[in-house]
C-alpha cells in the first residue's frame, strides 16, 4: 500500500502502527529526541515500553537524527506525527520546515493553542505556519486509547482536514475492519470538539472523588452525579462550538471523547484527587508533578472564554463548570460544585 | 410544606420520598394493586423491599383502595405519580379521571406511547386525554437512579410541563442541598430525549458482551467500543429529537441518561447478552422473561421512524444503529454492527 513514517514513538502513535501494518503498508517509527529508550526497548522485544503490548512484525525503529530524519521523509508516501501535545512546537519548528508537498500529515496530536486574544487555534493550524509550502495537515479526533487500538478492538474516529481526497486517500491507508474512519473538512470543529473532552473528563471525575469522601476509597461509583456533570459537560461544550462558530454535529465527537476519557488514565486520578477534596497542589504531588495536556487545555478553553467575556462574545455564567475547573486549577477556590448555577428555567 | 401523595411503591417513586421529607413535607406512599408486598414490607421494616435502603421516618404507607385514593387524593397537594412504564394505562384510565384540577401530578415514568402513524406521544400528554379536567401533568427527566436518590447522592433532574408557575411550585417543594432540578416548559423535547436513551443504552452495551466473547466474562471492559456506540447514539438520538422538532438543547439530558443508564440494571445486561451473540429469545430466557421498558421503546422509536420514512419524511440511513437493535430484537439478524453505516464524510 503506502510507506508510513510515523514520527513519535509514545502509545498513541505507535498503536498507529497496528491498522497501518494489519493494511498491508511498509511502517518506520522514529523516535523524538526523547524517546530513545522506547526505541531501543522496540527494538530488542518488539514491544512497547508504556504500552506494554506487543507492536506488529516488520516495522523499522529508528532514533531520532537529522540525517535519518531527511531519509525517512524520502522514504515516506504518508508521515503521521505521534507527539504528544507537549511536542507541539518542536514538531512546528523542527519538523514541519522539512516535510515535503507531495507528503500529507497525519496527526495524533490533540489540543488548541491559547492566542492570547480569546481565540484558540488547532496544531493542524499552527502547524502550517511553520512552512510556506503547501502541507496538507491533517488531524485524528474521536474515542480512541492506544492500548485498545494496539489490541485491534473497534474503534471510530475522524480524520480532519482540508482536502478530502487527501482524507480519503488517508482512510485507505489505514481502515481496517476494526479501525472505523470518517471524514471531515471541520479542522476547528473537530479539533475544538475532542480538545474539549480533556478539560471537561476532569469534572465529570470530580464526583468520583467526591464519592470516595464520603464511601471511602474503591467505593462503588455513584453515577447520578457523575451524569449530572457529564450532561453539563456536554452542555458547556456545545456553548464553547458555538463560541468558535463550529458546527454542532462536532459535539458527538466531544461526547465520545469525554465518555472514554472518564475512564482512565492520569486526567481520571486528577479529577478523583481534586473531588477529594485535595488542591491542585496536593492533587499534582501525587501525581509526581506531571503536568496533564487535559490541565493546559482546561486553563486555555477558560482563558478564552473569560477574554471572550470581557469583549462581550461570552457569558461567564454559560461556562459553571468549566469555571469552577479553572479556578480549582489555579487553586483560588476550594472544591464547590456550582449545583444552583447549572440548574436552568426555560 | 406540602402534603405529597406518592401513588405506586416502585423504587423511583419511592425514593422520591427522600427528598420529599428531606425538606419537610408530609408524604404517604400509596401502592398501585401490585404492590401490596412492598407496602407490607415497609409498614413492617421502613424499607423498600427491592431498593433494599430504609426510607425515611413518618411516611404513611397504604394499600390501594378505592376509598383511600379518594382520601388521599383530598388531602393531597402534590400527586407524584410513580408507576412503571407498565402501569401507564391503568393510571391514565383509573387515576387520572379522578385528579382534581387544583392538585398537579409530577410523574416518574419515562416513555413514549407510538400512536401507530409514525409520531410519538409522552405520557403526559397521553394522560390529558383520560380526564376533560384542566389538570397540570408534569414529568421528571434527567439521569437520576432511585437507589442513588435514596442516598442522597448530587442528582440533576429536569421537572417539565407547560406551566412554569406550577414547575416552580413543585421544585420548591423538592428541592434539597443534593436533589437538582432545572424546569423546563417543552414536554415533547425533555421527554423524548430521556425515552430515548433507554433504547440507546442497549446499543451501547452491545459493546460489553462483545468484548466479553473475546476476552470472556467479567474481563476489562474495552472503551473504544463503547465509547464509538456512544457517539453515534449521540448523533441518532439527535436526529429523533430534529424528527420530533425538538429543541436540541435537550440533547444533554438523552446523552446524560444515556451515561448512567448503561452501568447497571437489566438493559445493560440484555444489551450485553446481545452483545455475545445470543439471540433476543436466548437473551429474554436469562433475564426470566421480563420484559424491559427500553424494549418497548427501542421497538416504538423504530417503527415511528420506518412509518416517517415510507411518508418521506425521514432516512433510515440516518438511523443505523438503532435499526440494527431493532432488527436484533425481532430476531430478523444476528449481531452485526453497522461500522461502515457509521462512518461519516463532509
Amino acid at each position: 500500500m503506502a510507506n508510513i513514517l510515523i514520527l513519535g514513538a509514545g502509545m498513541m502513535g505507535s498503536a498507529m502502527s497496528v491498522p497501518a501494518r494489519d493494511n498491508g503498508n511498509a511502517v518506520r517509527i522514529m523516535g523524538t529526541p526523547l524517546d530513545d529508550l522506547i526505541i531501543a526497548h522496540a527494538r530488542e522485544t518488539g514491544r512497547h515500553l508504556m504500552m506494554k503490548r506487543a507492536l506488529p512484525d516488520g516495522i523499522r525503529f529508528e532514533t531520532f537524527g537529522a540525517d535519518a530524519l531527511g531519509d525517512a521523509l524520502d522514504w515516506a508516501e504518508m508521515l503521521i506525527c505521534g507527539v504528544s501535545s507537549f511536542g507541539v512546537d518542536w514538531f512546528g519548528e523542527s519538523i514541519v520546515p522539512r516535510v515535503p508537498e507531495r507528503l500529507p500529515v497525519l496527526s495524533v496530536t490533540k489540543g488548541l493553542i491559547d492566542n492570547g486574544d480569546g481565540t484558540l487555534t488547532p496544531f493542524p493550524r499552527l502547524w502550517a505556519r511553520h512552512t510556506d509550502k503547501r502541507v496538507s495537515i491533517n488531524a485524528i479526533g474521536g474515542p480512541c486509547t492506544s492500548y485498545e487500538l494496539a489490541e485491534r478492538r473497534h474503534s471510530s474516529v475522524v480524520f480532519c482536514g482540508d482536502d478530502v481526497d487527501v482524507l480519503r486517500r488517508l482512510k485507505d491507508a489505514l481502515e481496517t475492519d476494526y479501525y472505523h474512519i470518517s471524514l471531515s473538512t471541520d479542522v476547528e470543529g473537530v479539533e475544538c470538539a475532542v480538545a474539549l473532552k480533556n478539560a471537561f473528563a476532569l469534572a465529570v471525575t470530580l464526583a468520583v472523588g467526591m464519592t470516595e469522601t464520603t464511601d471511602g476509597e474503591g467505593c462503588d461509583q455513584a453515577y447520578n452525579p457523575q451524569a449530572a456533570l457529564f450532561a453539563q459537560c456536554v452542555r458547556e461544550m456545545s456553548r464553547v462550538l458555538a463560541l468558535v462558530n463550529a458546527d454542532q454535529a462536532n459535539l458527538v465527537y466531544g461526547a465520545g471523547d469525554l465518555y472514554v476519557t472518564i475512564y482512565g488514565g492520569r486526567t481520571r486520578m486528577l479529577g478523583t484527587l481534586l473531588g477529594r477534596g485535595l488542591s491542585f497542589d496536593q492533587a499534582m504531588k501525587r501525581l509526581d508533578g506531571v503536568t496533564l495536556e487535559s490541565v493546559v487545555i482546561a486553563r486555555r478553553v477558560a482563558n478564552a472564554i473569560r477574554l471572550s467575556a470581557e469583549r462581550g462574545e461570552a457569558r461567564l455564567e454559560s461556562f459553571p463548570l468549566l469555571m469552577h475547573v479553572d479556578a480549582l486549577l489555579s487553586g483560588t477556590t476550594g472544591l464547590e460544585i456550582p449545583w444552583k448555577a447549572i440548574e436552568t428555567e426555560g
